[in-house]
């Protein structure tokens, strides 16, 4: 499927998790699910939730490692603390809201509570970056849903594939 | 189903309304199926489409009262007066989109101008906006859809419920 | 079905239309189907994917010819020079996202890549600006999709319907 092989970043964001409190099995999933695909996993990182950890890693993978893909999982929900959409929005250039949208529809109709994902998606320079939930469950389902279109995406906005322009 | 007991406040948003040319049969759909879901309606303001004073009203009911939740109809169309969900995101701080999709999704299942509605809904501190329709019968649809998901999202923002995180 | 005839404008973005290198298809498709519906076409422009050119046709047949209606196509996707929808939120003052939602809902019907459109929609003064995928088909498929509903709400804006407020 993958003609061309991308680079990805793997960013978790969560308080225990950061404090190696509890164990990133969503970040896993992710890994598993990219590495299956053909990606070339070159980051995978966690943070707690702050606002400028998460916006100097997601940078970081962006401009100094020119990766094609980051994907987010975790601080996307109700919490007082979740704040990695705002996180990216703040450093997305161009915000892809049509990725995010489909997460979640495709959230709702497995459970009601798919509505309370607060997560984006945009693109900086030629990285992606999307935020997918916390649970590993719901992470998989997410990241199943969008990989062959975000591949697209991608051949797209690295210029391997010719206009389709949908 | 309400393991805790959540405040409420209710805020139409009507020119006519506030001036008593019109009765607010929506804000009164609003109010009957929240109390019957256990909230405490603590406030029910109508103000007309301006939007200094929808913020006004949107902020005393989440910095001074502290309520869980506000409830808006009103204000979310095509009309030029209509400017209820600017005023909402001018006060909030953390975007819920995945309930306005839904409620949007919802509506669409029923009419084609369920498109139309342009309402927003967010986090104020510990206080959850949402903006529903302005007629009662999109009101009703629209609540009623996204009762228990909210339930579910105030238990997770007031620390109520340990984290699910989907 | 169109009580009123409403006037509209098409903007075509695309580097290789602008430069008489490509024949614009979408923006035909377009004009079929307004002018079969009734609307007036008093604008028909060719721009090239510049932020600041596409502001400009935006705010001309917004501010100066007072169009009801302004219709895009291409700009929308993940090339690196893509900036439609950028262009289009920064000249519009209320944004109306249950248009574009059912437009990419209507799309990932047909294929997944669907989600990838990145189009919005909003309000200027009197004036409808909605952006369309840029693929023919795509075209076709979301303006058919959203006509009929797209009146009403013009009506609605422009004062010649009462107030339905759903």
């Amino acid at each position: 499927m993958n003609k061309h092989t991308f680079t990805a970043g793997i960013l978790t964001v969560s308080d225990k998790g950061a404090a190696g409190q509890r164990e990133d099995v969503s970040g896993r999933v992710i890994e598993e699910i990219l590495a299956g695909a053909g990606y070339l996993i070159e980051n995978y990182s966690i943070v707690p939730d702050e606002k400028p950890e998460i916006e100097k890693a997601l940078i970081h993978m962006a401009d100094d490692m020119n990766l094609n893909l980051v994907v987010t999982t975790g601080g996307t929900g109700f919490s007082a603390r979740d704040i990695t959409p705002e996180a990216t929005k703040s450093v997305i250039e161009r915000e892809t809201p049509g990725i995010s949208e489909a997460i979640r529809m495709n959230s709702l109709a497995v459970t009601p509570k798919g509505m309370l994902s607060r997560g984006i998606s945009g693109i900086r320079g030629f990285t992606l970056i999307v935020n997918l939930p916390g649970s590993p469950k719901a992470v998989r389902e997410s990241l199943e849903y969008i990989l062959s279109p975000l591949e697209h995406g991608l051949d797209i906005l690295l210029g391997e594939a010719s206009e389709c322009a949908r």
